[in-house]
């Protein structure tokens, strides 16, 4: 038996996870198969609480929704970030504290924010017009909500644009030079508080520099608007840490995040004689790594390129077609093989964009064989959809040799659910 | 009263479809929401039809699966292209006959290849490898069943890379020079009957050439297989005709189409003593600019540009993420208005890339303003997801005046349909 990344061991050639042999699983439970390690996402949540033990974590819940992947972080003492009122609703069902609760978003509707303020959980403020609506609307409700404003740090990352969100040209937030009056009018309005402030720069970061020059920039704004006397109860700087989607990168540690911005923050609150938390909002790192995606190879074909075709395509996992991700792939049941040849894995999408992997060194594969792509729990299942009429897959826990089913898989029955054919028709 | 685009017309200032007021739509069945118009469905299909009115149209029921729909192209007489086994679930259950359904697709499962032996529709077979496969699991089920390969003609249409199908490199199809023997090998197997050969260039495609040159390339090849004694009972050439998404761009008719390819195709079999049907797979075509996208305007900032948060994102609708596609906005309550002002529409989503449409010249938008985007019928529904844990939009089918829900929105409960939560977390 030999480790081949973080939690997943190989044994008698085959990839374990969580002690269970992935061959197995897709023998029972069928395939294509998200399969999460329970113990590894609370390792990597108390890997992170360590490295920042006076800070409140507040899980991205849009990396992972799945219910009981949130009942895990919640039993961690984790909060939660929420971006809709559907994951509103499951961080709540889950048993998040509200007080734990940040709801953010650029777009949210008149029906989010009653629900945010019914519920009482805090609102990240994202631009002045939804400021004026959630203080009409929590008046009315004889409610007062605690805020922040989402700031605009103007910060590049090195990352996908796509998901560079704290660039000036960026739909989020309110712009860097507008922040101060943003307070100014909340200190006036009725019904909301405002008690925090907020930031998100980007996802998948791979350098702690962008996330220095954010702190520095976010207390210099807290420092200005702590004179007009908002009392900052969070300051919340979002995420964006990278994980090691490639073997060889190096990536910042927790720690590496921690040793670089909090030393900065406590000595600009003791500065400024202010004791505000500190919030991160990781998503990826929590989950990230603890999830792989079972496929079944279907079809073996030589044409321009050594092609695998595979049972999941960008209907089950978006990210390589997407952002070109690179999600490692291994040959489940021949994971100890050397290997022998070049593959291109392709899904079984009608776009030509549908490839999970290109230009693979992997031992022989035959039809049957069961590839395992790593690193799939952020932004796998969450991003799934039925494209091409395929039911979406199931979802397994494991935990120290026991599975449990998380998520059914779909049937024919889910692709016509609230589908309703009008009379004439029939 | 003035027409805005094919079937859509402004009366007193506000967008209507199919006769209908697109803003009362929104108020009575909520927001964001599709809007397909049966009416225009069959009109495209009837000009598709007259144009090739000696070929089988089989529907490629990926652009837009909604049964209902299906149901309007059966009646129509459409035929389908399936890519899965849960789009021939649905067109089975719509009606469509089984000797006018194709199973396509470059990955089938051996559980996809039993259905298709198992309900008697006809196969394009991609690879070596399916065909051994299919031969096997006919025979088993004692069954012959008649199928096509998949060619890759090795064409370049001009189009998004992602969506251009029959490049040399694409994974799709039998290399060009493989395809004569695929046929020699089929003709001795047992269980497969060969009756038909299949191809498709791509998707989105504004120009013919790309289609001439195809058939030609496909008619080379039915010359030097029929020598072998296969009796050519189709020639399927695929899709592919692209639509004007964009106001000012010529596209061809498939009366354009028809003029240029169907002499060719006659010709040639004529000159070589053979009747097969010419098969087309029309999607986009016939579903593409049926459908608007009801959108609602939830907040609005002064930032880099001047953003409206409306509640569709790409949860909703992916293309203009995903192949950087233009969809024209209409603010369906003020659609005789003249433009103001330039606008970055934008949807909900946690991402920087989340941008529906850029720079948009359009009249002064504010809060509650109704979005419309055009031509949202194929590509639309079927790609969307529960992304940012937001519950999928609903669908509705309007008809000279009449209102039909074909899909009722999902809830909270949808988003954990099919979960469970294991014991010890309760
Ligand atoms: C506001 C906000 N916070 C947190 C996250 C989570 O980021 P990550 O998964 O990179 O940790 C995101 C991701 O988009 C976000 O938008
Ligand atoms: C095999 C096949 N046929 C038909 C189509 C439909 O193409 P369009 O919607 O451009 O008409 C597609 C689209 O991907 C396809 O893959």
């Amino acid at each position: 038996m030999f480790t081949i990344k973080n939690h997943l061991e190989i044994e008698n050639s085959r990839l374990t996870i969580g002690g269970v042999d992935t061959s197995n699983l897709v023998n029972e439970y069928g395939s294509p198969i998200y399969v999460t390690n329970e113990q590894r996402i609370r390792d990597n949540f108390r890997r992170y609480k360590k490295a920042f033990p006076d800070a409140d974590l507040f899980y991205a819940a849009k990396a992972n929704g799945n219910l009981t992947i949130l009942k895990i972080l919640a039993e961690e003492g984790a909060g939660a970030d929420v971006f809709s009122d559907g994951e509103l609703y499951t961080a709540l069902l889950a048993g998040i504290p509200r007080d734990k609760i940040l709801f953010n978003g650029n777009s949210k509707s008149d029906r989010e924010l009653l629900m945010a303020v019914q519920t009482g959980v805090r609102v990240s403020v994202d631009s002045f017009d939804e400021l004026n609506t959630l203080s009409s609307i929590a008046k009315n409700e004889g409610k007062v909500v605690d805020i922040a404003f989402r700031v605009n740090p103007d910060v590049s990352p090195k990352t996908h644009p796509k998901i560079s969100t704290g660039l000036k040209t960026s739909k989020f937030g309110i712009p860097h030079d507008e922040v101060v009056s943003a307070y100014k009018q909340a200190l006036d309005k009725p019904g909301v508080n405002p008690v925090g402030i907020h930031c998100h720069i980007g996802s998948q970061i791979l350098e702690v520099e962008p996330f220095v020059e954010t702190v520095n920039k976010m207390m210099d704004l807290v420092e200005q608007i702590s004179r007009l006397g908002v009392e900052f109860e969070f300051v919340d700087i979002g995420s964006g840490l990278g994980i090691p989607y490639e073997k060889n990168i190096e990536v910042p540690t927790p720690n590496d995040l921690a040793d670089s911005i909090v030393p900065i923050f406590n000595e600009r609150c003791k500065a400024e004689g202010i004791n505000p938390k500190l919030v991160l909002e990781p998503g990826r790192y929590l989950v990230g790594d603890s999830a792989i995606l079972l496929t079944s190879v279907n079809t073996m074909k030589n044409a321009a390129k050594k092609f695998v075709g595979i049972d999941a395509g960008f209907n089950t996992m978006i990210r390589p077609v997407m952002y070109d991700a690179y999600h490692h792939a291994v040959v489940a049941n021949k994971a100890d093989k050397n290997a022998e040849d070049t593959y291109t894995i392709v899904g079984p999408i009608c776009e030509t964009g549908d490839i999970m992997a290109t230009d693979r060194e992997l031992p022989e594969i035959e039809k049957g064989d069961v590839i395992a792509f790593l690193d799939v729990g952020g932004y796998g299942f969450s991003m799934s959809s039925q494209y091409n009429g395929r039911p979406r897959c199931a979802e397994l826990l494991v935990n120290k040799g026991d599975v449990d089913i998380i998520r059914k898989a779909e049937t024919y029955a889910d692709l016509l659910a609230n589908q309703e054919v009008p009379p004439r028709f029939l």
